[in-house]
C-alpha cells in the first residue's frame, strides 16, 4: 500500500493533455457558475461542496468519451457539469442519510448548516443537473440523466432497505453498486460518446466500459472504508459498518468468519464492537479478495475497449482504468 | 366560512367534461405507474403519497391550457404527470423540513417512514418527473421542467433562510410565493399550451394566468394555515408559525399590531405563544386584508385570459380561478 496523494500521478497526466485540460477547465468554471449562482446559505454550500474537491472523474469520462475529434466546448461543458452536479447533489443527500460530519476533510453541508439545508441544497444541485443537461438539447441526453437520477435514488432506498441485513447476497451488493455508483459512470461515458457522434456500437461499448469501471470503483470504496487510512482519504473508518450498510468485504468476512455476524445484524453495533469488526474483517482475507473481484471489473471495463473505434481516447480510457487500480492500492 | 369540501363543486364539474375527465384518469394510471413502479418502501410511500389524494390541481392545469383540438393523451399526459410527481416530491421533502405529522389527514411518509427514506421517496419522485418530461420528447418542455425545479429549490431555501424574520416585507413574501407555488402553477399552463401548438401569445397569456393563481392559491392557503378547520383542511393549524415561516397574515397583522413580534423574533415560540398568536392574528383582520390580496390576484389571473384565443378552454379556466375563490371562501 503506497501513500499517494489522492489524485495519482497517471490520473493528473491524463488531465493534463491539452483538449482535455481545456474541457475540464471549462467544466470546473461551469461548476462555479451553476454552485454559485444563487445568494446566501446556497452560494456558501455550494462553493464549499465544490471547493472540497473531488476528482472530476464523472466529467473526466464524458470528456474521455467523446470524439477526438469534437471541441471540448458546448454540449459536451453542459453535460459533464451535469453529470458532476448530480453526482454532488447525491453526496450532499448522502450526507444527510449518513449523518456524516466530513467528507473529504471538510465538513459537510448537513453537519455545517443542518440536514434541513442540506436537503434544499441537493435539490437545488438535482434541479441545475438537470438544467445543464437541459441545455444540450438533446432528448436522450435528458433521458440519459433522467434515468440515472432514478437509479440514484433507486440505490438510497436498496441502501436502507438493506441496512443491518447480514444476510445480504452478493447479487444483492452487486445490484446496489450498478445503482449508486455505476450507473453514473456508465452515463457519464455514453453522454460523451453521444453527444459528440460516436456510431452506437461505441456509446454502447464505452458504457459498457463506465459500467463495470463504476463496479470496481465501488468496491475498492467499500475497501477503503474498512482498510483506509483516514488522514489520506479525509473519511472517517468504519462508516459503512456504522450505519448498517453492507458491503462486499464484510459478505466475504462473514463467509469464513459467521460468527462476526450478530454483533451487526439487525441493529446499531457498539463502538467497540465496530472496531473489533474492522480489525477481524482485515485479518479474515475479505479485503484481498474484494480487491481482486474489483481488479477484476477493472479488466472487464478495459476489455469493453476492444469495442471502439481509436475515434476516442482509447489508451487514456485504458490508462485511466489503470489508474484507478493504482490508486486504491 | 362555508364547510364545503376541499374539492369544490365547480372543481369538480370542470373536471367532469369528458375530454378534461379522460385526461385526468390516463393521468391517475400514469402517476400510479410512476410512483408504484419500484418495490418496497418506496412503492408503499409511492401508493400513500397518491392515495393521500389532492386535487390534481396541476395536471388539471395542463389539461386546460393545452388546444382543445389536442387530444388529452401521449406528451400531455407525461408533462401533466410530470408536474404532479414534482409537486409530490415536493410535499414529501417539505414534510420532512417542517417535520409534519399529517398531510390532507393521512401521516407524511416523514413521519411514516422517518426522514431518511423521505428524502430518498422525494429524490425517487423528483426523478421520475423529469424522466416523464424526458417522454414528451420536447426540449422546451425539459427546460421549463428544470428551470422551476430549480425555482422550488431556492424557495425551499428562501424559506428557511427567511424564517422568524419579522421584519420580512411583501415584495420578500410574494417572491417566495412564486418560487415555492406560483412557477409550477406557471409551469403547468405553460406545458399544457407549449405541448399542444398554441401560438406563443397563447403561451405567455396563460404562463400569466397560472402565475398570478398561483400567487393567490399560496396567500389563501397561509390564510388558511391561521384560519382553517384542522378536520376540513386534515392539517395542523399554525404550522407556519411553528416553524417560523412568516406569511404575508402576519406581515398584515404586524403591520398594526407590531407588539406582537418579539414573541416570534428569532427563535421558535412557546406553544402558548403560538395560539395566543393565532387568536391576535385573526383579530387584527389581517386575514381578510389577505384574502383580498389573494382576490386581487385571481382577478389578475382572469385578465391574462384575455389574450388567449378561444382554442383553449378560456372558459373553463376562468371558472377554475372563481372555484379557487370560493373553495377558500
Amino acid at each position: 500500500m503506497t501513500t499517494r496523494s489522492v489524485e495519482s500521478l497517471s490520473w493528473r497526466s491524463i488531465a493534463d493533455k491539452r483538449r482535455i485540460g481545456d474541457g475540464l477547465r471549462r467544466v470546473e468554471r461551469r461548476l462555479a457558475e451553476c454552485a454559485t449562482a444563487y445568494p446566501g446559505v446556497l452560494a456558501e454550500a455550494g462553493a464549499s461542496t465544490l471547493n472540497a474537491g473531488g476528482k472530476r472523474l464523472r466529467p473526466l469520462l464524458v470528456l474521455l468519451c467523446a470524439r477526438r475529434s469534437a471541441s471540448p466546448t458546448g454540449a459536451l461543458v453542459h453535460a459533464a457539469t451535469a453529470v458532476e452536479l448530480l453526482h454532488m447533489a447525491t453526496l450532499v443527500h448522502d450526507d444527510v442519510l449518513d449523518r456524516a460530519e466530513l467528507r473529504r476533510g471538510c465538513p459537510t453541508v448537513a453537519y455545517a448548516m443542518g440536514a434541513d439545508a442540506a436537503v434544499s441544497v441537493g435539490n437545488y444541485l438535482l434541479a441545475r443537473a438537470f438544467s445543464e443537461v437541459a441545455a444540450t438539447d438533446s432528448g436522450p441526453a435528458v433521458d440519459v440523466l433522467s434515468s440515472v437520477s432514478l437509479g440514484l435514488s433507486e440505490g438510497e432506498i436498496l441502501q436502507m432497505e438493506e441496512a443491518y441485513r447480514i444476510d445480504l447476497r452478493e447479487d444483492e451488493y452487486f445490484r446496489r453498486c450498478e445503482a449508486k455508483t455505476a450507473g453514473l459512470f456508465e452515463a457519464a461515458c455514453r453522454l460523451g460518446a453521444m453527444l459528440s457522434g460516436c456510431a452506437p456500437e461505441t456509446v454502447a461499448a464505452v458504457g459498457g466500459y463506465g459500467r463495470a469501471l463504476g463496479i470496481a470503483f465501488q468496491i475498492f470504496d467499500d475497501v477503503l472504508d474498512v482498510r483506509g487510512d483516514e488522514s489520506r482519504t479525509g473519511k472517517r473508518l468504519g462508516v459503512d459498518l456504522r450505519d448498517g450498510t453492507v458491503t462486499l468485504p464484510l459478505i466475504l468476512a462473514l463467509r469464513t468468519r459467521p460468527e462476526l455476524g450478530p454483533c451487526f445484524a439487525g441493529r446499531p453495533a457498539a463502538e467497540a464492537e465496530i472496531e473489533a469488526l474492522i480489525v477481524a474483517v482485515r485479518a479474515s482475507g475479505a479485503l484481498e479478495q474484494a480487491h481482486s473481484v474489483a481488479v477484476g471489473y477493472v479488466d472487464e471495463a478495459r476489455g469493453c475497449l476492444a469495442g471502439c473505434s481509436d475515434e476516442i481516447e482509447v489508451d487514456l480510457l485504458d490508462e485511466l482504468a489503470g489508474s484507478v487500480v493504482d490508486r486504491f492500492s
